[in-house]
């Protein structure tokens, strides 16, 4: 398999990670993430790990790396479903996942993000009405 | 991988498929599903299966089986995200998926799910009304 399939989800994009990425499979998933976020406008990418058991230092860049492409790209990036030995082994490896959200589960997830976003829109708003006050 | 992951979202499930199936996957997969619509309740699965680019007579049965199990279980099943290719080699061998509505990607799928449970709890409500007043 080339690509881990993307799914558009309303304002939100989620990707199930099953296998183990090997070098192609990551830099895809990175460059067809951003593509997809570009195209569609995305303002969330969910990514569920919950089939993984075993995580190491270079999976555990990819999903820094995606939280903060997502970021550039003003979308929120939250992980889901880790696995508690997971967990632990990110900690261990020195890596915080600085930049990423993480939740217990998708629907959980998805909660995160509809926050985040109502969050962001009334922040604007009211800079807007600032704006139109002056 | 011993298991393919079944998110929970709402009142659906869905599964993404992303390698191929072989025994006791598909087995765990069927039982995974089956167990899963018991405990939550679930009014529709949505299986994502456009990460497959060939399909084979198992596969097909598979995804045959889940919509069956699943109608008895008073759920729908939309598989969704269909290669065209996929779709022809079904054919070819003869497979119909009696029983399995299809969608071209999650979004309309979800859609799909919505009108049929709407409409079912339409008629519900209809034939409780007709019972009410009799």
């Amino acid at each position: 398999m080339d690509r881990i399939p993307i799914l558009r989800m309303g304002k939100f994009l989620l990707v199930t990670i099953q296998i183990d990425l090997y070098d192609r499979l990551a830099t895809n998933l990175e460059s067809d993430l951003v593509n997809m976020v570009n195209k569609t406008g995305a303002r969330g990418v969910l990514i569920d790990i919950s089939a993984l058991s075993i995580v190491d230092s270079f999976m555990g860049r990819i999903l820094g790396n995606i939280g903060t492409m997502s970021k550039i790209m003003d979308a929120e990036a939250v992980v889901v479903g880790m696995q508690p030995a997971v967990a632990i082994t990110l900690i261990e490896l020195g890596l915080e996942l600085k930049g990423v959200h993480t939740a217990l589960n998708v629907e959980k997830g998805m909660e995160l993000l509809h926050e985040k976003i109502s969050f962001d829109e009334d922040t604007l708003d009211e800079a807007d009405y600032e704006n139109n006050s002056e």
